[in-house]
């Protein structure tokens, strides 16, 4: 008997994670949140134990001919924080896996373990744990990151109400428009061989995709202003997308004003010259880990003076849908698209 | 200037660890053990979260041309299981992340997730977490397995002292056997294809292979019968290996008494249909997942009467190193030859 062939990409990445997860319960008293959220919940007793874990393959979500091995040490790490303090909690612990085909020496993995440590000093946590293993092609990471919550303070996906305010840190699109610049260098090294790039003035953005922060101050800050977001989630796939997964898991709409939607200046001079509309790189860009976070509108004067912080829009019934208001008038449909590995 | 070239294989894969991570502290209180045992630990107040982590890679730890793909996923999750339990504690948690090239349908997929299920029920322990992605080629599984641990009654590599029992749960060699009944017949089938093997005869030996058991009913005998080992490790990379572990770990010797290795009647004939030492297969072979442990001398009485256990040999001093004493009266030195994935 034939048996039938369903390809991976009908699915999609999150499409095919619910599909092959769905008869999946959770029966341990202590499995608060399984999959769906930045990172599993599991209850300690005195608190809340928040688990991320995230899988990189060469060639996939990385170009070693850009990505200098310490960087991207370094950002194995904080993508994974990012996910952490995205439920507003604190990561205390990561483990790191990496497999490693035989093309790597000793001195290269000393490199990408130079980023991990640098990582692990900058944020204040501990690797505890990994493995190292050979690969027939590439360089695998798999980091885990563990963190510590207070009972009642973690940030779900799923809090959102209609009425809250739509906040966003920092900015967006940087990390999208830097990855862009990288490739075009990469183009122009492989035609011209021996051309050395100089990336020093466009400095921002190439750092918004190869050294980029969580924001981990944001954290520190709500904890200062005793403001507990409503929703999280940190800004991996785009704002697009990401919102989508608030909206979903909180079964509400939400309207995005074009004007608050934050940009920087050279994202956006560096968007022209790609000849590319800035708002586009920032609602589909991805990879800026900043926060994307609902609050409740009585918590407005907890935000307002804070830095680097947007209020980007409101949060609708399900009914309105997502949308955006341009600086146009017009209102139309938000569409993710984020960034795709299938 | 030529930078300096280190081969990977100079070092070994527990050397390369040691050798990356050895700059690493730890600085969280809550960071009780990092790198260097079955799992880390992490105090959470009320008790303690033990992690382990493992990445497993097609061609380098799995063959999908024997192994089936329900039994890979039921093997992944049972090998991290396997660690908690070597601490002495109980697995909750797992996450699993998967990278998979285009050659795999979603079919296959549900195959894989089948086997995690059937694994997850099995040992009451919950899916909370992961990540799917792309690979450029073959599929590539990280599992992360979190559990709970009383505290001062985990067991470490590091707690054995001179006059200590060393014991084994129930046999060894028959995974490393069982792997070679499998690679035979794939050699046979590559040679004819078309034939299909009878494995039926060797099915305990190919059980062991493709699907192992972690010794969850060993851990809750210890407790009913109020036993803490004072050093575990389970049986991964061979006993001779794993027991060097614990030597190290513990600034300890050993001696194994060969009359004591415990060996099933299948195993033993295999490897002399295969022409080799039984013995060597027992203590070489690697991937039983059988618990290797220390027992305080004064809890004998403890252990005489549980089944499926056996009592090995002797911790000495560490000046003594690692000894057998075999059969015919002869002691000779131990050596690790283990699995090396490098």
């Amino acid at each position: 008997m034939e048996q039938h062939r369903t390809e991976i990409n009908t699915l999609g990445e999150f499409g095919l994670i619910e599909h092959l997860t769905k008869d999946f319960g959770l029966r341990q008293p202590s499995s608060l949140r399984g999959i769906g959220d930045d990172a599993a919940v599991i209850d300690n007793g005195d608190h809340l134990t928040v688990v991320s874990t995230d899988l990189l393959v060469e060639g996939i979500h990385f170009d070693l001919m850009y990505f200098p091995l310490k960087h991207l040490g370094y950002k194995a790490i904080v993508v994974n924080l990012s996910d952490i303090y995205a439920m507003n909690a604190h990561p205390k612990q990561v483990t790191v896996s990496i497999a490693i085909s035989s093309r790597f020496s000793v001195e290269a993995l000393e490199e990408l373990y130079d980023g991990i440590k640098l990582a692990c000093d900058q944020y204040g946590v501990d690797l505890v744990g990994g493995d190292t293993t050979s690969s027939l092609k590439g360089l695998i990471i798999s980091v885990t990151a563990i963190g510590q919550g207070e009972k009642g303070k973690l940030a779900y996906r799923s809090g959102a109400k209609p009425g809250d305010l739509l906040c966003v840190t920092g900015d967006l699109g940087g990390a999208y428009l830097g990855l862009q610049i990288l490739e075009r260098e990469k183009q122009v090294y492989l035609s011209t061989p021996g051309i050395q790039p100089d990336l020093e003035e466009q400095k921002y953005l190439v750092e918004r995709i190869l050294k980029p922060e969580a924001r981990k101050d944001m954290i520190e800050l709500f904890e200062k202003n005793r403001l507990v977001p409503t929703a999280m989630i940190d800004v991996s796939d785009g704002v697009s997308s990401d919102l989508m997964h608030i909206c979903k898991a909180s079964g509400v709409g939400a309207i995005i004003e074009e004007a608050g939607v934050p940009i920087h200046e050279e994202a956006k001079m560096m968007a022209l010259k790609f000849q590319m509309d800035p708002l586009t790189a920032a609602l589909n860009g991805g990879e800026d880990y900043e926060l994307l976070f609902t609050i409740d509108p009585k918590d407005i004067e907890k935000v307002r003076l804070l830095p680097d912080l947007y209020i980007m829009g409101e949060i609708t019934e399900a009914s309105e849908g997502v949308k955006m208001h341009s600086t146009g008038g017009k209102i139309h449909d938000l569409v993710a698209q984020g960034w795709k590995h299938f």
